[in-house]
């Protein structure tokens, strides 16, 4: 997502303007994934990591499901995308290229009087959010968002480098080298999942907006023709936002928004946001962007290697246009959260569909007697060696409905005193609480199919 | 992998005394690894960045099928073990209590002369391996091998902290959390796979020992019982050895040693590594450690927050014994591809297992005439959905064999001039080179059977 000059905050809508039903949910979001392990603070036994997140043991599950979903549709099963994984710390002059390293700051300025340090567009009034003292400020200066550090015993200029902030410029730096061993031809694809990092000030909205978080970018090369990148533009625009719906996000809480003139980078010919309503406002999942030539030309010129590729059908040479779909997996995780969310009478209930979904089925013997414990333990272990089961034969079978519904898996099957003679359980289904009866013998077949992409 | 003295470097055995026949195959991994888009230097262009590594399109899924076999076989597939996603960042508190703030250093020493900093234990002779100086050294400083930076707007001692150096202080910090919210009961595991970085001073083979990782660590909880834990040690000696032989890993270069006492931590009851025989030396792959409740008690002392467990059928309370298996993905990746590597006449060959290979098949038709072409896609399309498939059209077919030879596709699929008529196609396996025809509408079957874990 090499955006070169942020998004100013009014772009997250809303955020103060909430009915307060929106700001319940949230926080009924939030206590849900404390409470059923999806999302801890960082280090939390010591008071946290502001901007930094834990995922448990349900929510590692939820956002693996997701990103390998992205992977699936966007790497493995596509003729004309690769995938790539590479590091977070990069040689800093890849920063310079991007011009991350002069551009990529906010505005801060200090109180001279409590020396408490501030976004120079979030002080109202000229007043000192801390102390209260009015007109006492330094100058605005640039504070740069990624993250320093040093490689190697040497502390100094020559060692300094960053945490990425952006994980597209891993796909960029190695264009050359994935064009010359990987046999790819324009139109294709450079794809990568992975952690990026930004030094917010103000880290907010959960894990909205946070110091660390993970990327699914493509860099999607085509010719360098203003007719054809506005074909693949449009293309990925309209893929994108139908990938989020495939997945079960409701169409009316999710936008696709043409950025105006003046929100778009000097060199982008087009920028998109999906963006989803969440219950702190409309915001950002991914961005899609005609980037132009911009990014291997500024690689070119950085690294006085040749960025150029030889299309072998027109028997030409030229530096490929660029589209990139950057979507935020953490971001993604949450919309589906969020909306999966929703109380309903006395129940709680994720309704995720059933391929993101954290557990696939839960198998519950009504009693712990009269051999339904035998019969249950049998299928999940069966079950278990293909999909994440949930065994459960604590308490009423009712309050282990309703626990399934909060974690979202979508079915449970019962064991109950006819499935010994008839060699038969029920399926009870998460969202319509609807029951049938399925023989034994054919619950795997019912889960492949229901988890089949 | 909280192990607070570091190995000494002799640990890696025979690096300097190996026979040249070895350093010849080491080189042609390397060389491949390059040509054929498996590992890439990072930032290339720019002259790298030392001890950081790029995986390019075949790399990035060997590696994703090793990583997701361990999480499969060591999480979901498993009753006793959850998952978690703890952040690169956290809380600086977490390092002083597992000690890394004091002791994770290596001892350096300048050379007063030409300004060289080396590690002091390298230095023979004491003269400078740069400008040769003798006896011009400093006083000997401890260097700590945690790469630092600042979090927040300011950047002084109280936003200072870490990029993380092992994944499990994420595990420990999360285990009252994971205990309070997810059922678990002792014996049970917490595992997790994700980065974590050390500035290593001499970065060397390879992707071996670089600067940024990635970890398969696991924390499995155990009555703290000295007989407890030593069964689930060597429940996990042998579980770990066994899981590398698995996936091919060659049992006679497959080594099991067990610590000597001088060689372990203060606190730690046993260890033991699982090494394997590369072409540099014999060098650890994984650690299994039986650790105590040494991390956990740190985490109360450090946290003040009770770190015990309410074991409900004993009805006491108890700090955890924990038995530590502890993994490199990068190293485990190496291994497979070193180990797969061979050169056999004038071909040189991966032998993968079909689960971890990067691309499962390839789809070749004979000659791009008389409906090969048709039936070809038709048949890579289809295979497309599943797995990640090779079509490959461009010259002779025994090129073609040899050049998914060297990415170790275990099977290619080719489409022949019977193929229309009769609707089969030949299978050629890629160990025996053996070929049988089989049934068009076979594919899928004979492709889910080889691959199935």
């Amino acid at each position: 997502m090499p955006r070169l000059f942020r998004l100013p905050p009014s772009r997250v809508k809303g955020i103060m303007s909430n009915p307060k039903s929106d700001q319940k949910k949230m926080e009924a979001v939030v206590s849900l994934c404390r409470r059923r392990a999806f999302i801890f603070q960082s280090s939390e036994i010591y008071g946290g990591l502001n901007g930094c997140w834990d995922y448990g043991p349900l929510g590692v599950e939820l956002k693996r499901n997701i990103k390998e979903a992205w992977w699936r549709d966007n790497v493995t099963s596509r003729e004309d995308i690769v995938g790539v994984d590479c590091s977070i710390l990069m040689n800093p002059k890849v920063w310079e290229a991007s011009g991350h390293t002069t551009s990529f700051s906010d505005p801060m300025i200090d109180c001279t009087q409590c020396r408490g340090r501030f976004r120079a567009d979030h002080i109202i009034g000229n007043q000192c959010p801390t102390c209260g003292t009015k007109d006492k400020f330094t100058e605005v200066r640039q504070f740069n968002l990624m993250f320093k550090t040093y490689v190697g015993a040497l502390e100094d200029g020559s060692s300094q480098t960053y945490l990425r902030p952006e994980t597209c410029q891993g796909i960029f730096a190695n264009f050359s080298n994935i064009v010359s061993t990987s046999r790819v031809k324009v139109p294709f694809g450079i794809a990568q999942i992975g952690k990026a990092f930004r030094n917010e000030i103000n880290p907010r909205n959960f894990t909205f907006r946070s110091r660390e978080f993970e990327q699914m970018e493509m860099e999607f090369f085509v010719k360098p023709d203003a007719a054809e990148a506005a074909k693949w533009y449009e293309y990925w625009k309209k893929e994108r936002y139908n990938w989020y719906l495939k997945y079960g996000i409701q169409p009316s809480r999710l936008h696709l928004r043409e950025h105006e003139d003046n929100e778009l980078a000097h060199y982008a010919e087009g920028c998109a946001d999906i963006e989803y309503d969440f219950p702190f406002g409309r915001a950002e999942l991914e961005g899609i962007a005609n980037r132009g030539d911009y990014d291997l030309r500024r690689h070119s010129e950085f690294s006085k290697k040749d960025q150029s590729y030889f299309d072998p059908e027109s028997q030409t040479k030229y530096v490929p246009y660029v589209i990139e779909p950057s979507a935020g997996a953490d971001r993604a995780t949450l919309a589906f959260l969020v909306d999966a969310y929703e109380e309903e009478g006395e129940r709680t209930v994720l309704r995720f569909d059933p391929r993101i979904a954290p557990i696939k089925a839960a198998i519950l013997p009504l009693v712990n007697k009269d051999g339904m414990p035998e019969i249950a333990e049998k299928l999940y272990r069966e079950l278990r060696k293909k999909w994440n089961v949930y065994y459960d034969d604590k308490g009423a079978v009712g309050r282990r409905y309703r626990r399934q519904d909060e974690a979202g898996t979508p079915f449970c099957f019962t064991i109950d005193g006819d499935s010994a003679s008839q060699q038969s359980v029920t399926v009870r289904e998460r969202d319509s609480m609807a029951q049938q009866r399925i023989a034994l013998s054919e619950v795997g077949n019912f889960l492949s199919k229901a988890l089949d992409s």
